[in-house]
């Protein structure tokens, strides 16, 4: 361990990162600026090439800080049996769920059986992924020791979760808190150790289960309070009572109480998925997480309230369905990003098509869209022009980007279904709410 | 109008408050400081009798203050006659539930009912208490209209709910913003002269409907995070992981997190009672309310899980269950308050008394237990000293006011349940959790 720790502190130790995404690049990003050499590994023949060509395709890092460290102190390739000439791995991979709900670790699991060839001892393994409690020590950990190593003598094995919120601009990677956890005591002093040389402020926790308890819970909690929230704006709408009123009037309450908005529905990689995570592991004990499944239910059918209330619309005008097009503004799950996973936009447009003649979209940060697995009709982002806005019968705000030109949308549009509250404190006749 | 906005001005006006219990007493209190002069109602012969004396039963309002002012610009009374001498009416009455779970609204319409012979134009009648959207608008302003007043001419009708949050010592009531709503614009105007007179900050709102929805929010978003945090505080004991250390470590995160704290059940007059105010709109509406049953049903039964906790306890130490004594810490259904209305506290003592020989409590907010509706048995507070300690199998630790010396209740008690987490960092074989 002192030769490991010997190595972080003089910088000599090499980091190799996993999962070249948006939680791996700040990553990579965060150890480059200071001083370290990283070495990038991704199955993704896209992302391999674009990052040698020094092109970023994460909003917040630079394409020129790319090509300032490439071929420098970074190197990424898609041959994982380079990961014997690093010291540190670094697992920033996707976590997503089966077609059940259940967690899907093939990738995490799987990664881990194709370096294991290549593993070498004094090497210190770290799972950033989110996960349910119990992945660490009940299955990483096991893999590791069958390969021989003794864990927290000659092998380490750190879980750490990464709490990257994309599109917030008010914290980088190194201003967040980062939680660390070892599977022993000397796992967790080289865990610490490494990130300390990143990141402002270290919060060690007792073991790899409460680490991973932890991540799940930040992320339950905010899922369950957008599931209150968006019960109350149906319950708010079938009482006549404006949400977004009584939101920031409660707003002004010094203490005790947070406000979150509704939505169309909530997206991205974490808030939808996540907590489902700690179902299944709380279900394997005979537990029920009641909250979690409340909330993932009240959210999933938002997109269909949207829908309902799109095509209420276009009836109460006597437009008829079969003719009517509609123009979706926003893709991307959040304000500001470029990430259309899980997006409810999508949904929304799929179960749209089923009715109506026609379903665009635009968002300035999908220009296109490519095909998914849910979706397979690829369509361009319309530009948000006058003429173009007319074409359509329906415009449904689904996503409050703040480079949408708001004011010309109300002038230009014939019908709007408002479903972010953007014109909240305005009165026009061709405004409406979902 | 301008007569009363006028007599407001020049601190003419007269304050009748009727129910001086903890809202009414800090209400009065800051229209005493900034020069009005205050007429206090209440049904209570004991309380008139205490404040006539010149003797405070809220902790933050000193009795010097009440003899200060009182027979000077403080008058208290029973007879409700009086009422005709006021200007403006606060309501600040009691809104508790029924036997199932409904509204009880006695206290608010009845007193409407008795002082409607002595209403005279040009009054304002302003209600505090928390209720359902439509209480104003749909149930006092029809029985206003009755008595042949014109509602924003001649007579003005506001609602703006209390916001008081006993025992936080940070925020007195002209420090909490106050949400102001009229039935007529002239109403509202009237609200805000009036209050704007004693508090920092005035949040108007557009209606009675949006003012009772938004205290409604303020409460049912705490009854959810706490009710969460419960249900996360019995999945995490299932997984064998701290919750306290989780959510100490999830409170790093700089962004999207607030956090609860688990216990053994919530009480006070607010949290486990409003929301089901909007429950019972909701439902006139044919629209459901799925968070604040959930909410409910989980903070329920957390009393039931430390008797079961408790009783575990004893059989695992092979102690005779019929032959136990428990002491219970804290019979406030908070931290540093005297109030014990339902507070899980007493549901714990009832529910072991069934079980064991004896069950004491130790309050020093609460020195004699009174009856209530629920709990017949008057006893006293037990003094917290080592002699007093070891008479005991089991000490629960049920509020965990500051008063409490833990560190001899640590060193004194043969066994300590604890469900608030003060021993959450100490490792000794007599603390077990719940």
């Amino acid at each position: 361990m002192k030769e490991v720790i010997y190595k972080i502190n003089n910088r000599t130790l090499k980091i190799g990162i996993i999962g070249l995404g948006y939680v791996g690049i700040p990553l990579a990003s965060e150890f480059l600026e200071n001083g370290f050499k990283v070495l990038g590994f991704d199955t993704d023949e896209e992302k391999i090439n674009s990052l040698k060509k020094g092109i970023s395709y994460i909003s917040h890092i630079s394409s020129d800080f790319l090509r300032e460290h490439m071929n420098v102190n970074f190197d990424v390739s898609k041959d994982i049996s380079m990961i014997k000439n690093v010291d540190v791995i670094i697992l920033c991979l996707p976590t997503p769920l089966d077609k059940k709900n259940n967690p899907n670790m093939e990738f995490v699991f799987g990664t881990i059986k194709s370096i294991s060839p290549f593993l070498v001892k004094n090497q210190t393994i770290i799972l950033e992924s989110t996960t349910y409690p119990g992945t660490t020590s009940e299955e990483i950990y096991p893999m590791i020791r069958k390969l021989g190593f003794n864990v927290g003598k000659d092998f380490f094995l750190v879980y750490s979760p990464e709490r990257e919120d994309p599109g917030n601009k008010d914290f980088k990677t190194s201003e967040i808190p980062k939680i660390v956890s070892g599977h022993t005591s000397n796992c967790l002093k080289v865990g610490t150790s490494i990130y300390e040389k990143i990141v402002n402020e270290i919060v060690e926790v007792s073991s790899t289960q409460t680490a991973e308890l932890t991540k799940l819970l930040e992320n339950i909690h905010r899922a369950v309070n957008i599931g209150l929230v968006n019960e109350m704006k149906i319950i708010s709408a079938g009482l006549g009572i404006d949400i977004y009123e009584v939101i920031d009037a409660a707003s002004t309450k010094p203490f005790g109480f947070t406000p979150y908005y509704p939505g169309p529905g909530i997206g991205g990689h974490c808030i939808p998925i996540d907590p489902f995570y700690l179902t299944w592991k709380a279900k394997q004990k005979g537990i029920e997480t009641q909250f979690i499944e409340l909330a993932g239910f009240i959210n999933n059918q938002m997109p269909l309230r949207v829908v309902e209330e799109a095509l209420n619309l276009l009836k109460k005008n006597n437009l008829n369905q079969n003719k009517s097009k509609i123009l979706i503004l926003g893709l991307a799950y959040k304000k500001d990003v470029d990430d259309m996973r899980e997006s409810p936009s999508i949904r929304i447009m799929e179960e749209l098509e089923r009715f109506v003649l026609k379903v665009d979209y635009s968002d300035p940060f999908i220009p296109n869209m490519p095909k998914t697995r849910r979706y397979k009709r690829p369509k361009q982002s319309i530009e948000v022009i006058k003429d173009n806005l007319r074409e359509y019968d329906l415009v449904i705000i689904a996503t409050d980007h703040s480079e949408f030109n708001y004011s010309l949308i109300k002038e230009s549009s014939s019908m709007i279904l408002d479903t972010r509250g953007v014109y909240r404190s305005i009165d026009a006749n061709n405004i409406f709410r979902a």
